[in-house]
């Protein structure tokens, strides 16, 4: 019969798994037409408003197929409940008959999209990180800067987020984690004293415009993940050296891409999908005044992955001897 | 947090459950278009062979929404193991949290399969049924026969399939239940002597034609689900007095309605959706010369009126008090 399995299960599974393998093989897979997913299941509900996506699919010749529900109720708050809430399904696809249940509660899918941040800069980011940019003061805001430790020995943040007493939650949190975090006025002013960008906000507008950036900057965007959102004006893409996607398909669709393509001032035969750019020999070599951007808008494969790994993990532990009672 | 059923507990919940009106209610609640229903998804896997479906909907303004998953694997029984397998999933609706987790193993599916048509002979079978004629061998040809002892007294039933092993098998199993099981050597010979037709096999060639049906006969076609599976003939369509589908915008892609107005010998604007011929009133009112049909398809709404009465039923089961130890 299936496992089910809580987040504190889950996080312990995934103390001591790196998981940034896992899904830079996803990514490549990905690119190498080797992943099926089809387009994301949605329903949509008026009253209390609220939405439930279902992304799913599958490394072709793999173990599993993953099935990944993911919730968002915006009055839960309210009711003292998280308004996101999920799991993800684990199935085996030599027989189809379902294997695990993890009810990591959109946890899983976190730490999925804050390893992708990590994974660009790894790839693209300058050699020598001065300052990190953030605009946003969320979750990813928070997760993304985390995992940039392994990346670069950089502590120094700036941030800019639209409400204040979120930006000293933000400064606070981050400074318990190691970090010295500067505040700024506006997103351009974040833009000029970092050679590392990352946008997580839910805007609608650009923040941020060419004239803003300083050669040699790197620029991870992952707030914009449906054809609404828009946090890079089109100007930053079009000046841009190189610009990426994690799925060429979806960011015709959706995201940064969408639009600067839309807008005709970049075109898609320019753009290097993230799994092709990690796995291409030579890479791209920047120098002091190369501007980089990779938009994320979030692939089912990342979710394939990490649910690999932490299944892999939970079998090894079950399989591990109990300590004895003596 | 969620709590997980095993297919045993699902049964147990399931005994003295009048499920018919759960299903009807749904039926009506999606005619009155009440009834969120997105299109299904699916995943294709080849090697091994296998299918998933993902069927997920709400009615609007109910406490939940369900997503269901089902899988086929059709070398599973190499490996000793059943080809379908699959789960339902009870969200709240009013916070999107996970409620119930559902490991039916497909079993919910075939009852609300077999009382969709209960409920086509219920209000569109001849006042006496003769004998019953069955198409097919499989677990439908078994559980659509047991659900119609609420219905009919009729015991007597005609059986063709094309492996006479299955045949006798299934004459056996039928008869432990109470039925004597006549065998037919031809789909027409079925149909000669009986005036309810139960049709149920994955045939993609006609099995039946309009000179086969005696008048005053009823026939529920549930075997075709897709565009390529068809039983009956479109001629038998267009001479019957009333044809009804379960979900008109799914029968005008799959199943037996599809093939008959592609063939241009009914148009759409006679068909009936079974929900709105529950609830007219004054019902239409057949003679013993009339020939309708019911193409079933199978529509996510009885995904949800079944596990809406499953938890329901296990809700209660969980409030109700302990046998002490004494």
């Amino acid at each position: 019969m299936a496992t089910i399995h809580t987040l504190q299960e889950i996080q312990k599974a995934l103390s001591g798994v790196n998981l940034t393998p896992y899904i830079e093989q996803g990514f490549i897979a990905y690119s190498n037409n080797e992943v099926i997913v089809p387009p994301v299941g949605e329903l949509i509900f008026d009253d209390p408003p609220g939405d439930t996506h279902i992304k799913y699919g599958y490394i072709k010749g793999d173990e599993i197929y993953v099935i990944k529900i993911a919730s968002g109720f915006y009055n839960n708050p309210e009711l003292g409940l998280s308004s996101s809430s999920g799991l993800m399904l684990v199935f085996s696809q030599k027989t189809g008959i379902l294997q695990n249940i993890l009810l990591d509660d959109g946890h899983l899918t976190n730490i999925r999209t804050a390893i992708a941040g990590q994974i660009a800069a790894k790839h693209l980011a300058p050699e020598t990180i001065n300052t990190i940019g953030v605009l946003g003061t969320g979750i990813q805001a928070r997760m993304q800067v985390e995992y940039l430790k392994s990346v670069t020995p950089c502590r120094e943040v700036v941030v800019w987020g639209r409400t204040p007493e979120r930006v000293e939650e933000y400064k606070y949190d981050l400074e318990t984690k190691g970090f010295n975090v500067a505040q700024a006025d506006s997103p351009a002013q974040v833009a000029s004293s970092v050679n590392l960008i990352i946008t997580t906000t839910p805007s609608s507008t650009p923040l941020l415009f060419a004239a803003d950036i300083q050669p040699g900057t790197h620029i991870t965007a992952m707030g914009s993940d449906t054809d609404k959102k828009q946090e890079l004006d089109s100007s930053i893409l079009a000046r841009a050296d190189i610009v990426i996607g994690d799925s060429i398909s979806q960011c015709r669709e959706r995201g940064e891409i969408s639009k600067a393509l839309a807008a005709g001032v970049i075109e898609e035969k320019h753009i290097i999908e993230l799994g092709n750019y990690i796995s291409n020999t030579p890479p791209f070599k920047r120098d002091n005044k190369t501007i980089s951007v990779v938009d994320l808008t979030g692939v089912a494969v990342q979710d394939i992955q990490i649910a690999a790994a932490v299944c892999e993990k939970l079998m090894q532990m079950n399989r591990e001897p109990r300590s004895k009672v003596s």
